[in-house]
């Protein structure tokens, strides 16, 4: 975060002879949270948020973040001569087009971007003849001393007990399709994909237990699976057994394919970056380029895996419950946000099998709370008062499932519209959870039955409503998601979402209740489908105006919360049970 | 609709080299109603559905409609040797595919096709080495001895009453954006897009209001118009002063590109046949290919639009009142389907301005209703009995505005459960036309919002719940829509939409409860909208069950009705008024 580094950086660019360099927050696997040696963005601009992108240029450079992290991209640049714009692929592409000139250069490294991601800067200046150039060594890289290692941990088998499915009948499932699309190979260029697949998992990025790993798929269901690292865990290769090649270099995975003389493979070019795409290419092969199909079979849990689920979500409702049932005591004994994440962890870690969050932890009171993306740190830490509403967002990984629940709670007295603004979120929350929609419905065209309520005040909130989350893998998964953003996506048995709408009242507070939920036949009709709730932990009854709910709403709260208690009490202490018991009394 | 015709085609497709024929049910204008000239799959397969595609192969034939035409093509199609099937790309494509080999050719009329229409073939026979040949000349268009002449009617002004904006200030407004995307020149690919930007409208397409006609516009706003006959009307050319150029040879508008020295051109490729494209690329201009800039304009009426089309909805409520209110007495005395048809159209006729129906009425009787297409024909026309529900959807166009009613009415005694079905889609319908949403809200994101009362009970309806209007021009106009469809469109103040949940139980009933509305600011809350009611008709009471409404919901339906009654009841007869007061009481 110096001059020096920019300084550096644009010697370095001079040296490769191009007049501009892209620095997107991004490693070579396209993942949402990525490894230290990666976080060049941080390491050229200061900037920690986990989405971003730099332009380094001759003599200007910019920072392109979203609305959400305006604040924390002005304070984390300090004074560094690097101008801060909206995350957006036409302000970079105006922006680049106004510092480069025609015949000159934009360099990028090719395996941080994805073709489509690159598209519309490419078009834009091709127009005014600015050529984008792939680089092949990243400048950041050479001069980056104390890079950090490249993450180096184990990739062990996840074993059938929680996958329900052998990677050999996994293989054979997609191979089928490889067949009906009439391709040799599918890429695997996703390391969610290979954990999938491969019934495997790692523990080389934070939150996310897979291995970095990509991979081929070939049309007989044999594959190769390259693995960053020699880091072959035990009982690996037993687990993989003679249909699947591991190897440690990722140039075999090409040898792999002009041995097996395949001709035309299937890439997802939104996973795969621009390299791996070169190289596809560079051996003249017929590329089909449609979204990975294992991300779609991924997506959908077989009952193993729900049952799974199901199971994990009652230890870490059990834990939930213990943090809740503790709080006021805690919060009169002096608290504040960053404890409550602790104390919520400490309550988790006592969990079989917990294997850590699988976010970080969103830890918001008052004020904080209405910050949608908050991050709680030292500085920000506000101490915590028996009055005003905590919103605490987390999550934790199992093996045999992740988990990521929202609840917010009034610590005491509370502002005088927060009920009814709560109750609204509420009336969202359960219009979801008590929605029957035919098959072929996508997320996109039930996000506003959650808003409605809202809508029906001027009110809104500003991100989605529910997003995929998989099975001892990402907590963020697709192609599944409740939104605005067209998926395509049908909603499908077995299917797990969130489902958290909210409200944000700036400086004051937030509100979101937030539940896993997983898409299963309608047990009334035909053809229709409906969900049925993960999560464990009771709504704050405190903060709902019951005069705004339905029948029909006080009953799905009513019944939840039986539920909740009946399944919860036997897994908590004494103190926790008694608490549960008024915690979920009827309405 | 003879073998004979089918033998004739063949020959001619020998002679022009082509192992087989696209006919699609288009004309070069992309029209959703086509002149009779252009009735070519009409005239070769017999089937007159408003859809459908058919390919004429050397040996084999077939025709593909969609599921609403299914039965209807069977019956058009007698014992013609001709298959039917799926109007579907993938289903096109393959019995392409299956029928003809490597080295042979698919033969298409550019003049009829899309580029993106034509895309899924055309990489699909791509890969078998099967070629897509343009046509110069049209095979059927060779051998069909008596088709029917062009239509020729005229191109008159549209006068400044009406349009509340002068074609100079559109044209300078459409030139605006010209600027912005750096291009010379727009291509006016559609009749509808030029009859809004030079406000002139015609008769030469059945229920559409326009001059078959395209055009230039240049970015300084002067224009190219061509007519496609030399029908140019009583006062165009002074109404469209020097700064538009009307010619009556296509070729003039490519001349015309030449001579003002254009250089890059936006066309929208949705909208313009492949004809066009190829002579836009063989004039070697750069294409900017997007959506058509007139498209959105003329979906957001102005408020002088928005004051006629109220107007021209209390013309059109009052004839229909008068036909409903007559209804009962007309089935006493005999009445079937296309005599409602009949007497309806009578009584839109006595009013003033006065211009055709906007599509073909609906008039469906018991099972007839439950058909969602349902055009009733000598054949099909059921006679009236007092009892049982009757589903009448119908429009009008006057100069001021364009209508378009749905009703569902009990004839006297019905079915057990339609009470329920009607009050289900009368929930939907009140959803939507209560509903307010934020700016940037897309028709299918609140497509659902109509659908949730009946799928509450395992129900749904397999149509969109709304599509745009225009103003004197199509009753089906883009790109606004409510539906699942994705339409990247957000709703807009001044666009015109129909609000038309309904409910079809096959071989028994059909419900609709069609209204238009259009989108205004919201009253209530800053960058919120809603809609307001056009349409003025009341809803049949008698067919409500009141105890599924809210408070809410009823208030809405009352209110509606007290206006109904307000407006309606001084512009009809006596008889007509006290059948309104009774049919608007408060419920």
């Amino acid at each position: 975060m110096s001059q020096e580094r920019l300084q550096r950086v644009r010697e370095e660019l001079r040296r490769q002879g191009v007049e501009a360099f892209l620095v997107p927050r991004a490693d070579e696997y396209q993942n949402e949270y990525v490894p230290a040696a990666d976080e060049r963005l941080a390491w050229i601009t200061g900037f920690t948020g986990s989405a971003g992108m730099a332009v380094i240029g001759l003599d200007k450079a910019a920072l392109f973040v979203d609305g959400r992290y305006t604040l924390q991209g002005q304070q984390q640049l300090g004074d560094l001569p690097i101008a801060l714009e909206d995350l957006n692929s036409e302000v970079i592409a105006r922006w680049v087009g106004d510092q480069l000139r025609s015949g000159q250069s934009l360099g990028f490294d090719p395996r941080l971007h994805t073709d489509p991601g690159l598209a519309l800067l490419k078009e834009y200046l091709g127009e005014r003849d600015i050529a984008l150039k792939p680089l092949e060594q990243n400048p950041i890289d050479t001069i980056w001393l104390d890079r950090p290692a490249s993450p180096c941990g184990q990739a062990c088998p996840h074993p059938y007990v929680f996958t329900g499915e052998h990677s050999s009948e996994k293989r054979q499932r997609i191979a089928t399709l490889l067949a009906e699309k009439r391709v040799d190979a599918l890429w695997l260029a996703n390391p969610e994909s290979c954990a999938w697949l491969f019934n495997i998992r790692g523990d080389d990025i934070p939150h996310l237990p897979v291995a970095l790993s990509s991979g081929v798929l070939f049309r007989d269901g044999s594959a190769i699976l390259y693995l960053a690292e020699p880091a072959v865990g035990e009982g690996l290769l037993e687990h993989l057994n003679r249909e699947v090649m591991v190897v440690t270099e990722k140039g075999q995975l090409f040898e792999g394919l002009r041995r097996r003389h395949v001709n035309r493979i299937w890439v997802d070019p939104t996973i795969s970056n621009c390299w791996t795409l070169q190289q596809l290419r560079a051996l003249d092969l017929q590329l089909l380029l449609e979204r990975d199909p294992v991300t779609q079979a991924k997506a959908c849990k077989n009952s193993v895996e729900l049952a799974g689920s199901r199971a994990a979500h009652e230890r870490d409702g059990a834990a939930l419950c213990e943090f809740l049932a503790e709080l006021p005591t805690a919060v009169a004994e002096g608290l504040d946000e960053l404890a409550a994440v602790k104390l919520l962890y400490s309550k988790r870690q006592q969990r079989e099998g917990f294997r850590g969050n699988s976010f970080e932890t969103i830890s918001g009171y008052g004020p904080n709370g209405a910050i949608v993306h908050y991050r709680v740190s030292e500085e920000s830490s506000l101490p915590m008062a028996p009055e005003g509403i905590f919103l605490c967002d987390s999550g934790a990984q199992y093996p045999d499932g992740t988990t990521d629940v929202t609840r917010t709670v009034a610590l005491g007295e509370i502002p005088a519209l927060a009920r009814e603004h709560f109750t609204r979120v509420l009336k969202g929350h359960i219009a979801i959870a008590t929605l029957r929609f035919p098959q072929g419905t996508c997320g996109e065209q039930i996000d506003a039955i959650a808003r409605r309520s809202l809508w029906d005040a001027g009110l809104d909130y500003a991100h989605g409503t529910g997003h995929g989350v998989g099975s001892f893998l990402s907590v963020h998964e697709g192609p599944q998601r409740i939104g605005k953003a067209v998926t395509n996506t049908p909603l499908q048995p077995g299917m797990i979402l969130s489902n958290e709408p909210g409200f944000y009242l700036t400086g004051q507070y937030g509100i979101r209740i937030e539940n896993l939920v997983f898409v299963k036949e309608s047990v009334d009709y035909q053809g229709f489908l409906q969900f049925e709730e993960l999560t464990l932990a009771p709504i704050d009854r405190s903060l709902i105006d019951t005069t705004l709910l339905t029948a029909q709403e006080l009953q799905w709260l009513n019944c939840y919360h039986q539920r909740v208690r009946k399944i919860i009490t036997p897994l908590v202490n004494e103190k926790t049970a008694s608490w549960l018991q008024k915690a979920t009394e009827a309405l």
